[in-house]
């Protein structure tokens, strides 16, 4: 297999490269892209060192696949380069996640649609990847009307800055220093910010949109209904979710249990799990089970995954490993 | 006026000092009481300093309120002494919260409850007391049906002991060394814990059920249904909350922004609240007021509070203000 990474000494494309070393892929050739900043830069992966090149419309020739670490704007503009090619772009903006010809994929959910592609497949949102690995079990036993999510979102979902940025400020309040936030809106250290993304006229954030629209696209519901609200936590790389979930039919909460014990890619916990113990882990790890106070159709529950892992450089790599049949 | 503090050394307590000269109440004695370990400690307060007592059956002779700062087995043992002295205990512990001739009081919203007190008026939870003053100026226009609520609790909810944990682990983080919860059941430090007291046979933690037990309470709506996680963050001592009301009408969010602009002791903000910009402040803040989108009548909203004050020290003394019509 020939794989290219783009943006790949950002913070998701260098758990890429890990993630393919730890899977064992047998990898013919790794190309390395980023930035003029990274240019010539060694990257260990294997027993060899890669150079950092600068990806131009001719840089794919030969890839079976790409996968995209990088903004909308740098996605969208190596897109056409990437389908000519005729490699897959496995893609981790958001740039095409809602495009009809673009499925967008949580192999453990609905990986057949993966074959559809057309040279593009998307991969989803961090919190709604982590947020649908939970509630898939649930939705493998009746219809999901509603989720209502509330996101406590690691400052890895900003990248290596963001998470510098957490750093610094804890420095610097620990030295009274003044704190200057450049990454997030407002200071993250010992803080809470409810405003991730930019807010739309109907009140959501982008973010928040995220979950609707990727949610009812991924779980093939259009008429999914989702409130989200997306928090920023001083956490450094996983994501935590409570979500309240109303399905069609009234659950037992064994019945639940025993297909998320079946389920690829999650587990099940009566211990409640935090973000710091699923850091660092593909799995998602779910806890705090229990049914709805308020509607006998509802279930509750917390989910805990790794934003840069599952949330992002490792669902990619999972579907590669759907369509190789790894 | 004469009042004694139990529990004066403790977070709530400092801060009901704290609190009670901001105010410039006319006192004319204030008696303070703690533990054997802080005895003849001496405490300032406006001009003089005031050494801590430990109580006894006698020690509430002469006052006309004792605030309460100390755990359920203190506040239990003492309640009988105080009640006698004809003093009123506006307790903070939860030990007489839902008894039926004890009013629970926040008041903004039922204060004209107090008066019906027999010797005791107990003060709210923490988390109960920020969410129910942003959904306050809701329930002014309809009926509130039910709530969601996931809160972002500060580490000043188990008290100096919990801010000194914090503190304690993070340097302990950078310094390389191991970290041994003792205040929290899992380290606090750069996680999110979604469990905060005990688990009950519904699943629901007992902090989460005093939202549904007390809201249901203060908001007189013994129908209210309430779906609440409680999690704790890194943050030092103000609580957040992500809430989703549903009313009985539907409302408009202009109408809801004009209430909230009238009610006091709320403040709304068209940038978003966080907890680091509310500390100190006995007022809470509202933000993100949306309309859900899985039903018409539900509205969205984030609030912050002091923890320490409004979520305890300053509603307590909010609670004599109204009594005393000062």
């Amino acid at each position: 297999m020939k794989i290219g990474i783009l943006g790949s000494t950002g913070a998701v494309g260098r758990q890429m490269i890990e993630c393919l070393e730890e899977e064992g892929f047998d990898i013919e050739e790794l190309r390395l892209f980023a930035s003029n900043r990274s240019l010539g830069k060694k990257i260990p992966f294997k027993d060899k060192e890669i150079s950092v090149e600068v990806a131009n419309e001719n840089s794919f020739e030969g890839l079976d696949y790409v996968l995209g670490a990088v903004s909308n704007s740098l996605a969208s503009s190596y897109k056409d380069a990437i389908v000519k090619a005729g490699a897959i772009f496995v893609d981790n903006s958001s740039a095409f996640r809602l495009d009809e010809d673009v499925p967008l994929i949580i192999p453990e959910i609905n990986g057949e649609e993966a074959f559809k592609h057309k040279g593009v497949i998307a991969n989803p949102n961090c919190s709604t990847i982590i947020s649908l690995m939970a509630i898939a079990p649930i939705a493998k036993l009746t219809k999901i009307n509603s989720i209502v999510a509330t996101t406590f979102q690691a400052v890895s979902g900003a990248g290596v800055e963001g998470m510098k940025e957490l750093n610094e400020e804890i420095e610097a309040i620990k030295n009274g220093e003044k704190v200057e936030p450049k990454t997030f809106i407002k200071q993250i250290a010992y803080n809470a910010i409810a405003e991730i993304g930019t807010i739309g006229s109907n009140g959501y954030t982008s973010e928040e949109m995220k979950m609707q629209n990727e949610g009812s696209k991924i779980l093939g519901l259009p008429d999914l209904k989702v409130n989200c609200t997306c928090v920023r936590v001083p956490v450094h790389r996983s994501h935590s979710i409570s979500l309240l979930v109303n399905t069609e039919d009234e659950l037992a909460l064994e019945d639940i249990k025993k297909e998320m014990n079946k389920f690829p890619g999650i587990e099940y916990k009566e211990e409640v799990p935090t973000p710091i113990e699923v850091a660092n882990q593909n799995n998602v790890y779910v806890g705090r089970l229990r049914k709805d106070l308020i509607d006998k159709n509802g279930i509750s529950l917390w989910c805990c995954g790794d934003q840069i892992r599952k949330g992002a450089a490792s669902n990619a790599i999972d579907i590669i490993k759907y369509i190789e049949k790894i």
